[in-house]
């Protein structure tokens, strides 16, 4: 088969691999389409080795069509359309992956748009509902709303009945948040966003925050924070090693998490099965009632990788990257 | 009445103040005892104002006798013995409380060893229960095993099926620590308590840390944490800021939860009331079957507080400090 195997992390070949087949409890996906994440760059540059076990390919969520089950697992059909969590391997023409992994395309979405959902839903649900428990009323307060996880956020949380105030870099993309059900639209390059959330909450602070930018941004964060609030940390894009005042921590009862979807394990009470799950039972009849919808950005051909890559890199666009297979 | 007055914090006066009244849903209490906490230390160099609205008078944990019934209140009866958790006044001859935070006495413990309750019953159920949903089999590290709180925070985590490490500053508090049923014994002057937790847990780690030292503690802490583990800072006596690493946090999925007892509200699912009901519910019953009995390490009289305070600030204690009312 062919896949995509980074030469270096501005050359990205479509190139021939070794097959793949389906593992026990495993099934093999003709692979459609397949969402770009952040990881997958980093992983392009050397600096993100997938976990042990994983496929050394990139590509963490795929959809496409069932083309081998393997033995011990009756859960779906040959020839099924499907999407999928992965671990590693997606950026490929053929994808192996425990059936757990494996999601039925949502109602009104296409096979192609549904490369776009895995990662972002599994991400939201896991930490939004699995790890804050975010509830009607909340505001939770999402950086980098525009992104594939912010777009998804915002609606997920606005169907979840909590209130939503996101930070973004451009007027556009903050309409864009806007449009998605954002109450509170926050210019990060020139208005402080610890000042705005609590003007939008008579002084209190935000219930839960999703952040993706890490040590930058963790003082402030917990300056926004309510209390009894919880600081998601998903991401590091403005560094690793930030100071802590504990102080303020103790006096709101808040709480930084770290998480991560990658390394989790397949089974478990928070493991990818487990999340899965939740999204095919709650995320996804959100999607089918129109209160959800995948924002996919661009689409490029495999062969052009590299350029996806870019484009995310960028941080020129909005919501979701597709890549598919020619 | 009579009451503890800190004219500074060397000086601490038991002279006349103002009588308190029960007000509405309030217990009026005759001190029989009254436990010495940190809080106490810090508020008498005036570091730690009351919360609004909550006596100017130190101490957060008595036991007596009841002998007033506010309004709206039908829960004790005059003459019972109780203890009581405080948000202030407990270092004087009455104290009015309200009612849904009077406990009543646990089986076998006498009316003046109950003071020393309250405060580390509370604590360490809102934390390792209700907040680190601590669980049997998993291991819970706990920094200054030989306080009033650690040493209470052993006995329960054995109680509820966990292993136990603590650390601690002499081999005399670790024997004590051991004596009630910690497992993993670490003097922090001499041993490297993040390896001796490593080595108890086949490279694990500790899946709950109950912490004291905050800033000084954070990175050992971190570093110290099984997969899905959760740091719990509840003290700062080695400093208030300091650096996060969140690329660790992020691969453990782990979390840094800073809690406080004082400032917490009546009601609400982690109101001092619902603690309450919990400790009456849970730990009372672990008193009552000898798995948990209270730890006294010294007893004054309450024109000695001040001596109190130095006992418990020089760390020559182990459990807790009473005063009684003369």
């Amino acid at each position: 088969m062919r896949a995509i195997v980074a030469e270096s992390s501005e050359e990205l070949s479509w190139r021939d691999v070794p097959d793949v087949a389906p593992d026990h409890g495993e099934i093999l996906i003709k692979v459609i389409s397949a969402g770009v994440n952040r990881a997958d760059l980093l992983q392009a540059a050397g600096n993100y080795p997938p976990p042990p076990g994983a496929s050394p390919i990139m590509g963490l969520e795929v959809s496409g069509t069932v083309v081998g089950i393997g033995e011990g697992t009756s859960d779906w059909q040959i020839g099924q359309e499907v999407c999928a969590l992965l671990a590693g391997g997606g950026y490929a023409e053929y994808v192996a992956v425990p059936a757990a992994q494996v999601l039925p395309l949502p109602a009104g979405v296409s096979v192609s748009d549904a490369a776009g959902l895995p990662e972002v839903a599994c991400t939201v649900w896991s930490n939004l509902v699995m790890t804050a428990h975010l509830s009607p009323g909340q505001l939770v307060l999402i950086h980098g709303g525009a992104s594939g996880i912010g777009t998804h956020a915002i609606q997920v949380a606005r169907a979840l009945g909590a209130r939503v105030a996101v930070t973004a870099g451009s007027a556009a993309k903050l309409d864009l948040c806007r449009e998605l059900g954002a109450e509170v639209t926050i210019c990060y390059r020139d208005e402080d966003f610890v000042a705005r959330v609590k003007d939008a909450t008579d002084g209190a602070g935000a219930d839960v925050i999703l952040d993706i930018m890490g040590a930058s941004y963790l003082d402030r964060n917990i300056n926004a924070l309510a209390i009894d609030g919880q600081l998601v940390v998903i991401g590091m894009q403005g560094g690793v090693k930030g100071e802590l005042n504990l102080g303020k921590l103790i006096s709101k009862r808040a709480r930084v998490i770290g998480t991560a979807l990658r390394g989790r394990q397949v089974d478990g009470p928070t493991g990818k099965s487990t999340i899965v799950q939740g999204v095919t039972e709650s995320v996804w009849p959100m999607i089918a009632d129109k209160q959800v919808r995948p924002i996919i950005g661009a689409t490029f051909p495999m062969e052009q990788a590299a350029k996806a890559h870019k484009l995310l890199a960028s941080g020129e666009v909005t919501g979701k990257v597709l890549l598919t297979v020619p």
